[in-house]
């Protein structure tokens, strides 16, 4: 498998009217998505957030997780927070993980209008995700109510939503993000 | 496919040192279970804990969003908590959706060692899933660190435990019911 990461994007982020915002870092994502992230081998997990004093508060939290008492009393915990960077933009972790022609970004979209032809189905992004390609694949997720669609455009592929039955998909982003990295790295 | 059902227990579990325990009700586990619930098709969701208390505060943030101004402001989240139901137990579930010959137990869990032997793999999951068996699924997922060995050896049937990659596997409850019904219905 080639090198894989996340990213959690809090800026720029859709609300519900549509406009462009900056969402609130939860602390709840930041445990969720790194335990699902080093249960499916990811190397990092970017919070991004170009507001420093949220920085700063996932700092101190990883802090205590990762050296602090709570280290010794739930160890796993420290696994996953380990490979949490928190970083200012998308840019910037793209820059940790060697600049943008050493990574290949694919956004998700809960929307299916979502501005950018998706990969045809999980079958075809786990194949490419298998594939010779020496680039790391950078998943992105969008808080609130999705990423923009200038970061989608930017994006070098968009994974398909995800379909339940019936038309209601609203997940959280703890789950969507758990359900795609199943998708694309769990046994089948 | 036949009807299904989840529930979330907070009493009896085990805690980090195996003692039974009753966990706290998170607020975000009754959202986002609520809300992977709804995506993938299930036709109730237990919140099952024996403290009334708990169940008068879930009760209220249900309300909140099914009935307040929240159910307005965003109405997928009233679809997704409309169908959660709190209960003191899991027999008051299985009792909700029918009684004992009315339902099938299905338990989670993410030791190997849990004390019933797990279904193949998800395939034969999904397959009786589908299957003509005219009860109702329920899958049961535990807080804490997991639903009592008593409890998973009442069940009818235990799903695999889900494997990433490498021995890691501690995934946050709303992560695990979020892969778990992906595996169970999402598109294949």
């Amino acid at each position: 498998m080639r090198r894989l990461a996340i990213a959690l994007v809090h800026h720029p982020v859709l609300d519900r009217s549509g406009a462009t915002v900056t969402s609130a870092v939860t602390n709840m994502d930041v445990h969720d998505l790194s335990r699902s992230a080093r249960t499916y081998g990811a190397t990092d997990f970017f919070v991004t957030t170009p507001i420093e004093a949220q920085r700063t508060l996932v700092e101190t939290i990883l802090g205590h997780w990762t050296h602090g008492s709570s280290a010794q009393r739930i160890p796993t915990r420290k696994d996953a927070l380990e490979i949490v960077r928190v970083v200012p933009t998308l840019d910037a972790a793209i820059a940790a993980l060697g600049g943008r022609d050493q990574v290949e970004v694919w956004v998700t979209a809960a929307r299916t209008e979502a501005g950018k032809e998706a990969l045809p189905d999980y079958t075809a992004a786990r194949a490419r995700l298998r594939g010779g390609d020496p680039r790391t694949v950078l998943v992105v997720f969008g808080t609130s109510w999705g990423l923009v669609p200038a970061l989608v455009e930017s994006a070098d592929a968009r994974l398909p939503p995800i379909q339940g039955v019936g038309s209601y998909n609203h997940l959280s982003v703890r789950a969507a993000c758990a359900i795609t990295l199943d998708r694309l790295v769990g046994e089948r």
